[in-house]
């Protein structure tokens, strides 16, 4: 081996372990990952086509399709964190000049709408108020307006806390020749969903809300009416890392070699689906549902308002009224150095407007509740 | 919380704690972790925003520039696994009707065809026989014929396990207002690689070859040139997730939030390049020179030839033609069953021809190379 350069040494940083501090992650995500994700994801990688693996494969497709409630065969984690299962979803199954229809009633409705302009859509927008939700006399209207070949609403919105009703919308959309497709990254594993029932036709999520796994994985799920769109599309779809026409050929029966998966973080994400099946989909959510109740009396005690209407509040992804005369960077800050807490605060239209507080999977449990209300109360009553 | 619908519990799959076979993994990627490694990636996660994320962050930065021997601000690991860091170079660097010329001489040239394609370039392609390389006359007589705006070649071909020479084509591409685009995938970390006297404008990589990090990043770096033709894009990147022009602004001064990077991924990577630092380069590519050195010579005793030429074989991957008469899938099969250890066929126009042997990163010592040895020997000489 020979060389004609002399190394250079100005970047060769020496630094010490790793040490993170023991955050409680209470903010929009990432949410603290159960240990025995952490355990799992430690174990040493086997290659992406060992016999060992592709069985591992199977069982976390098997129990994607139980946290989503879906029979669906394509369904598979995408090797990217919650935007890459976006922008899957989205790529797949729009060919250019589609017809594109968003709701958009916080930060990841424009970030559908950004997604979908870059695959050649004719994107067009219903819009509402940051914290409130479509009815469904109004998604019918826009339908019969625009007539598009694609519907895209966000089931959980996590920079609003509020959650879109789905019932009738499949129905709407399949009366009128158009897939249906949701942003469930705040919903998997925490807020009832049932895609098979609400004839939901692309779906994608992330790891590192209500399932405790740590990002690095999307979810991606597409039933029998988008796999024909995407067997019958004209044109390449215009990804070649997020091409499921490929990647369907890795995770189906024919295994074939397309990009190398992230083998660890499939370890993770099989363990935390574990997690979900062990306890089950209706104690699962019942739990959500009573810690965030839990959650919600205890502002209301410190006299703080939620920014939602009750109905339509998240059980995984709170947001808060910052009280006139707070300084509410400020609580963010002195809630992560003076007691390990993450909050975070809003996004657009909401900004400087509200707290976002998660309570997501493994965080779901009462005194994470009791620690963060402390924190609040100390701050806020300074006692 | 209340819903019309009964849970199907059908795929509530009640499956065993996840138990990992302890394979030697001397393919073509993912290679063996660093237990170090590994021991970070469980740390629990914190905040992608967290300031004690950002200063991981730039310490990551910092240790790629090293690394790659590049002074370039914009190195960052994408978040998606090596193919993602080769679209996100592609993705970032053509505009529609770019001039894009690639060298294929293995598969991941064929994969940089294919994906720029969709991007809308204008592909050329100049090609040799797999696991041969292009001199810089042969370089020089196209960069002349097709006045490229990207000249992307494979500096390590995982496929053929042929090193592609880089001296004097950055000039060449520079002389020609050519960008100078090269995967990097199966060399950083283990392959002599001086990107800034090469005069490279945009690198990629992958974290499970030499670099003993399970895959799930993809190491990008690109230079003063390639951000200039960034910043002067006429169209968005057709591409969100990947797009430099925003992830910039994370991995920046703003630190604006583009996507939830993979944090326990990010822990992985930056002890793995903390390994890297601590041996230094020098000693680091003198190492898997000098161990597949061993390998070469103990094939020889054996009686089989390597199929690349001395001059130009990578020090990470070297492929073995299969003897006449034997079952190279069955000797695969042997070797994963019988002696845990994990090596694989050809690809396209080797398959059936080669095995591919990897030594990267954790994996480049000498007691591997004799346990695969021996493996190979009872197989194939029964003794």
């Amino acid at each position: 081996m020979s060389y004609t350069y002399t190394i250079n040494e100005a970047h060769r940083l020496m630094t010490t372990q790793l040490d993170v501090p023991n955050r409680l992650l209470l903010g929009p995500g990432p949410s603290n990952a159960h240990p025995r994700v952490l355990q799992a994801m430690s174990l040493p990688p086997i290659g992406h086509l060992d016999p060992r693996f592709i069985h591992l494969m199977n069982e976390i497709q098997e129990l994607l399709r139980y946290a989503w409630q879906t029979e669906n065969s394509l369904t598979i984690p995408v090797s990217g964190t919650g935007s890459a299962g976006m922008e899957a979803a989205l790529a797949n199954v729009i060919e250019p000049g589609d017809v594109v229809l968003i709701g958009i009633n916080g930060y990841f409705g424009l970030r559908l709408a950004d997604m979908a302009g870059r695959y050649g859509a004719d994107v067009r927008i219903i819009q509402k108020p940051w914290g409130q939700i479509f009815s469904l006399a109004e998604l019918e209207a826009a339908v019969a307006e625009h007539k598009p070949a694609v519907l895209a609403l966000v089931h959980a919105e996590t920079s609003t806390g509020a959650r879109q009703p789905l019932e009738g919308v499949g129905e709407l959309c399949r009366a009128n020749h158009c897939l249906f497709l949701i942003d469930t990254v705040t919903s998997l594993g925490g807020v009832p969903l049932f895609l098979d029932e609400w004839q939901v036709d692309v779906a994608y999520s992330g790891t590192q809300k209500c399932l405790s796994c740590p990002p690095g994985l999307a979810p991606l799920t597409l039933g029998e009416r988008a796999v024909q769109k995407l067997k019958n599309r004209r044109h390449k779809v215009a990804n070649w890392y997020l091409d499921m026409s490929l990647i369907s050929n890795y995770w189906g029966d024919s295994r074939t070699y397309h990009h190398t998966a992230p083998i660890n973080m499939n370890y993770g994400l099989r363990e935390a689906l574990r997690l979900v099946a062990e306890e089950g989909m209706a104690e699962r959510w019942a739990r959500h549902q009573a810690i965030v109740e839990l959650l919600w009396q205890g502002l209301a005690e410190l006299g703080l308002h939620c920014h939602v209407e009750p109905e339509y509040r998240l059980p995984s992804l709170t947001t808060v009224r910052i009280p006139d005369g707070v300084d509410g960077k400020a609580v963010v800050g002195r809630l992560l150095n003076e007691f390990n807490i993450e909050i975070a605060g809003g996004l657009g239209e909401l900004a400087g407007k509200v707290w976002r507080i998660g309570l997501m999977g493994y965080n779901s449990r009462p005194e994470n509740v009791y620690r963060l209300l402390d924190g609040l109360k100390r701050i806020l009553l300074g006692s």
